[in-house]
């Protein structure tokens, strides 16, 4: 009989009332004939109460405390795991709750994002031979030394894409609160229309774009496993959007969809010594922990200098001024500009790989608006641009409508 | 080194302050020269919403049902535990916090009531070895299959004191939010005394007769481990009451507290046909999981019928009395009358083994105030008389000063 895992987050377990019609959404795919496997995050807004009570405890600053809030983390997901299965029980169905120790997921010892090394489905498999429904809680793994590890935030999608290869499922359900994965947010365009299919490629650009749908890590194990995901709402019967191969659907399309985020803060420093080069930034500022995204670089008039910009995020924004104006005297450069009022908008489709011009064509409908376009970054599949922050709405429905994505 | 292992309740970890206090408890102890190891409760009223949130999802009657609700209430440990490790971490104490399944404590799989088999403490003399400090998760433990159980209310104490047996350990300090053990209740009794000592026995009989201070368990389990228990404050510095074996001192003592309870109900049946006789009666009461107390049986005046009056939960009174309504035919009883209104007084003491006359003086100091005795009922060291609740604190104070502990 085939498999399928259905993953349920936050909102679509967030109270008695949701996880009892999650219970009857597995009932009804197994009255499809389907055996089905459970993965569930913990209730809505629980993980938050439970990360802020153990930082209000201590700072998190070694992975031994690290361990500690694991622990107390985890317990979110035994919870509403334990709840599904009480209450497909009340309902005369079969069902289990399995916590990470206990099916085993094993990870390695990094605390807090734990990487998967290993899922054991013997247990799992034997519970479905009996006609058990497993509910497995997302998101909680062990180290092979019998300590509790979580994988990330987002980390359920990932315990789902993980479960379904291990257990060589036919499909990944991903249920959320929205419809599936759309031409742009709907809140920003209000054309934007539910995409059917998109490919794993688009999928993972979008999820490292800011579309908080999917997580990044659950994409690519997807992809790397040949997963079939579909995502999907648990408040309402639409089909959602499937994330597959590339098919000729889609290369006929040039652009998949347009997004957006403000996540990051743009610096700029004016008449770096060549001599001294970028490397030496970017060293000090990954000591530092600061992640560095889009970067260009520009030769200045005198030849000898360069300029440089680049974004972080805007989270670092304030400690990663700070220390590049404690090293002016090492660095060397004449001028430090920073603004943490800038968006990135991209556009994203496999389309792109045998079409030419998209760029081109993307420039010229921001140029139409006045839109100033402060740095570029492109990958085969997307193009990203960064602007002022106030433009962003207008950037994405201008090209929304560019691309021919209105509906 | 010896060891000491210290239980900390609800209401001593109640919150991040609380279990700041409670590290400071355990850092104080340690620099005494001892190895601690740490038992802790749930956070106060965290079980309560836990076992609500489990009672709402779903009916829980039968052992699977249980299994998921155990996995739903361990959890209140497995924060607190884990808080308390943390909170000694960020003092630059090593510590850890070990969870039922990791030690293993390995029960039967009689979920919510599970009985202990087993504790394997290798991983915690390592951890001492290792001068970490083992918080352990109370109340909860793992079947041999894996599955996590918990061992009934008040059960963390239980846990203290297998885990202090198991370690051989110096002692057991159950920490809670009164100074020990009274002579009576002092909300009742403004002259009672917190004992300095107190017999396993006197405390077993305390324990079943409504002092909430100890679970009769985990007296058991001390007396039968010869556990040196202390019973204190964690929300002072008094040296509370050692539970220990009879000496001397307490030898001296006729009495050594009085404790009531209003948690019973009184029924009589009168005229009930010898050839049916009590058997009957505590058979079918048995069928329907309604358990007994006190019993007394009298020969009624034609010498055929009997009268016989016993008590049984008050959460049990209307059942109770329903179901002996509905079996009037078969138990041809003439009369039945039944009063909830009753209470529970008993004093108690290692003393009476020695002495006799403790059962006259009782009586007749009730008399003497107008105290009329429903039923009584006797151990080597405990009397218990049933009285008319409206009595029950002037019976307290009576007793208390007849048997001179007054302070």
């Amino acid at each position: 009989m085939a498999i399928i895992v259905k993953k349920f987050g936050g909102t679509s377990v967030a109270d008695l009332e949701r996880i009892k019609n999650v219970a009857k959404l597995v009932m009804k795919e197994r009255a499809n004939g389907y055996q089905v496997v459970v993965v569930v995050s913990a209730m809505a807004t629980v993980t938050n109460s439970l990360v802020d009570l153990a930082k209000k405890a201590s700072s998190l600053d070694d992975n031994e405390k690290l361990a500690e809030y694991d622990s107390i983390l985890s317990t979110g997901e035994q919870i509403s795991s334990a709840l599904l299965a009480l209450i497909l029980q009340s309902y005369q169905v079969k069902a289990r709750s399995w916590l990470g120790w206990q099916i085993p997921t094993i990870t390695d010892n990094t605390h807090s994002k734990a990487n998967i090394l290993e899922i054991n489905t013997d247990k799992i498999q034997e519970a479905l031979n009996l006609d058990i429904i497993p509910v497995i809680a997302g998101f909680q793994a062990v180290t092979s030394n019998g300590r509790i590890t979580t994988i990330g935030r987002g980390g359920s999608d990932t315990t789902a894409v993980a479960i379904a290869a291990a257990l060589k499922a036919e499909r990944c359900d991903i249920y959320t609160d929205v419809d599936g994965i759309f031409t742009a947010d709907p809140r920003i365009v209000s054309t934007a229309s539910k995409l059917d299919k998109i490919s794993y490629e688009e999928m993972l650009e979008l999820a490292s774009l800011g579309a908080k749908v999917l997580h990044t890590r659950s994409v690519i194990m997807a992809m790397k496993h040949h997963v079939l995901v579909r995502v999907l709402s648990s408040f309402n019967e639409d089909s959602g959007t499937i994330l597959t191969n590339e098919d000729k659907q889609m290369e006929q399309r040039l652009v998949t969809a347009v997004t957006c985020t403000s996540d990051e803060a743009r610096i700029t420093l004016s008449g770096l010594p060549k001599t001294i080069g970028v490397t030496a930034i970017f060293s000090l500022l990954a000591e530092h922990g600061i992640n560095i995204d889009m970067i260009v670089q520009n030769s200045s008039n005198k030849g000898r200098n360069i300029d440089i910009t680049f974004t972080s995020g805007k989270a670092d924004f304030h400690k990663l001024v700070s220390i590049l104006e404690k090293n002016k005297s090492i660095l060397k450069y004449s001028d430090l500009d920073a603004d943490p009022n800038v968006s990135k908008v991209s556009v994203i489709g496999v389309g792109m790989l045998s079409s030419a011009g998209v760029a081109q064509e993307m420039f010229k409908a921001l140029a139409d608006k006045s839109i100033e376009i402060i740095v570029i970054s492109t990958s085969e599949i997307k193009i990203s641009v960064l602007i002022a922050e106030e433009y962003m709405e207008l950037a994405v429905r201008t090209l929304h409508s560019t691309f021919k994505l209105d509906s």
